[in-house]
């Protein structure tokens, strides 16, 4: 604290991610990174961006990388698809150009924890409304937000999924504010809300490359929305930062969204391994969520997850552990890693269910 | 304009940068860049990030980046430097973080033209002082701030430098509000107020790797100052996005940093370009200021700055033009591009002198 801190920043809460570790010694399942490399068309484009060219400014409005979105998503242009470093970034920006204060935003109260830390930024309220007992979303509970409503799809950490007519039965239910789908997962989910844009003008979707195309080092998201939710965010981005895409980050996204079929193969190779998964754990006695994500959501009845996710580190694997809320004390999100890393996420656990004296497999 | 505008949306009025042109028909010498590459050592850094890695989040906190800042800069430690994505994104987050709704801050009425669009995204009541009739700043003006003081030294786009006796005379005079020196052009002026940090609790400097290191394309700056005004940038940047910097440009900027003697020696060839144009365009005629920046600030008496750039753009010589103050509406920025460039920039202003009857060399 200090007397040169503003209100703001006195009362914010900033947002924790997960640990990165950089020593190599665990096997990191905590931070929902895709276990496979990048596009190698993509790294070979950042190569050639590397250059000369770098003392000149980027292309602030990132056109070519908005095409290619926008053929890749199946909208008419540019103008419905917006480009962020990121798609917190974005998030951020959606937050700071729909939401207005003293109109709560309506959100669930188990989903990505950093959508409070953005009230709290830009001094919004908002009203967590609670999953069901089984971490169900149900859509009637979000009729006629007054100020916005962000709905993650598929949640996290839970990985449950919407489906696209329900998101419609949110969507209709508040025709007069912006409904944030939040799309981080959708690429292992097999569904996403872009189809409706075209209906709902009250619509803006969040995506991001860091899961999807294995690119969490570059720091790429987009947005996609009928032109005029577009245009705020482009008035935001620009009162705010000109140029947030570096020129090798514009470069290698562009590679990376044209080879759609080599991240779609990845995504289908995490989806195997996540249902090979939850059948071992479920066979071990484990409760799993029937997640569409890249990642696990799962408890062991009677053992507290802060034990289980100790054990697993002293094996040697990180997951993640929300211990804050009590609903979700006792479970653990586990992302989805190479086979060869959940093989041996799966020795950690009979380890550790032994060690508690369960027994394991 | 549309209904799911807030009014933050509706009231803001985005900065607009220089023009991207990508045709290569321009000497492009509007938008401040640096005409040499970045450091060969630089670049191979970046090849070298570019890989399997990228699958997974950069570091959030830039450690290695910071103690390599702090050891250029002869600070502490990494807790008095926090890195952003370009001086922009700092300049954002110190707005955000110490200013408040309500304060005036105060800054030049001719300066950087983001600080007013800062102001209105985060709701903040400001005060332009009138620079001078010579455009020269007056430190006395700005004693007793209410809510701030924003300095850019040198400052743009008149290029004049306040010594640092003179900064330190307006923190002094401010000891409750935070005086934000924006170091943008430092390099080329031969001062920074770094070495102040350690007597003024209430100063942060903005820096940023663009113009010093040509690194536009690859959006890096960074801020100083003591730990509890590092630690508000720091709290503000995790309450909107937990990563700006992607593993490239940490590596490239890392690099770039340590190569400290090839930015200098770069820098020191913009400088010496700097003086023969000035010298060029005084012989000519022109009027310039004393410029300590990577650009001149000229007007020819009697002709119209708007047909000066207009006539150079017939030329194939972009430079920018600020038309909407009448103050400025005389004047161009000249950014100093390679010798070869500059040559042809004087050929140019020599045709358009002699098409307005003037005549040239």
């Amino acid at each position: 604290m200090s007397r040169y801190w503003n209100e703001r920043t006195r009362a914010i809460l900033p947002y924790t991610p997960g640990e990165q570790p950089r020593d190599q010694k665990y096997i990191k399942i905590n931070t929902n990174e895709n276990p496979y490399p990048p596009s190698p068309r993509a790294l070979e484009a950042m190569r050639g961006a590397i250059g000369e060219g770098l003392r000149l400014y980027p292309r602030p409005e990132c056109e070519a990388l908005r095409e290619a979105v926008a053929r890749e998503e199946g909208l008419p242009g540019i103008d419905h698809v917006y480009m962020g470093n990121g798609s917190d970034e974005l998030l951020a920006w959606a937050f700071e150009a729909f939401f207005e204060p003293g109109r709560q935003v309506w959100f669930a109260d188990i989903t990505y924890s950093f959508y409070p830390v953005y009230c709290g930024l830009f001094g919004l309220d908002y009203r967590e409304i609670p999953l069901r007992e089984d971490f169900r979303l149900e859509p009637a509970d979000y009729a006629g937000s007054p100020g916005g409503v962000v709905l993650a799809n598929p949640n996290a950490p839970t990985g449950l999924m919407l489906d696209n007519a329900n998101i419609e039965a949110v969507l209709a239910a508040n025709p007069d504010v912006v409904v944030l789908v939040d799309e981080a997962y959708a690429a292992f989910s097999g569904q996403t809300a872009a189809g409706l844009i075209d209906k709902y003008p009250n619509l803006i979707i969040a995506r991001t490359l860091s899961k999807s195309h294995a690119l969490a080092g570059l720091r790429v998201g987009y947005c996609l929305g009928q032109p005029p939710l577009v245009e705020a965010i482009r008035r935001v981005k620009n009162s705010y930062n000109s140029y947030t895409l570096d020129a090798v980050a514009q470069a290698g996204a562009l590679a990376a969204i044209e080879d759609a079929a080599y991240a779609r193969a990845q995504c289908t190779r995490v989806i195997a391994t996540r249902e090979r998964i939850r059948d071992a754990l479920l066979m071990r006695g484990f409760e799993c969520t029937d997640s569409r994500a890249n990642f696990l959501f799962v408890r062991y009845p009677g053992v507290p997850g802060a034990w289980i996710s100790d054990a697993l580190r002293r094996r040697g694997v990180l997951v993640r552990h929300f211990g804050k809320n009590p609903r979700t004390a006792d479970w653990l999100r586990v992302s989805i890693g190479s086979d060869a890393d959940m093989d041996r996420f799966l020795e950690a656990v009979d380890g550790a269910l032994r060690e508690y004296g369960i027994g394991g497999l």
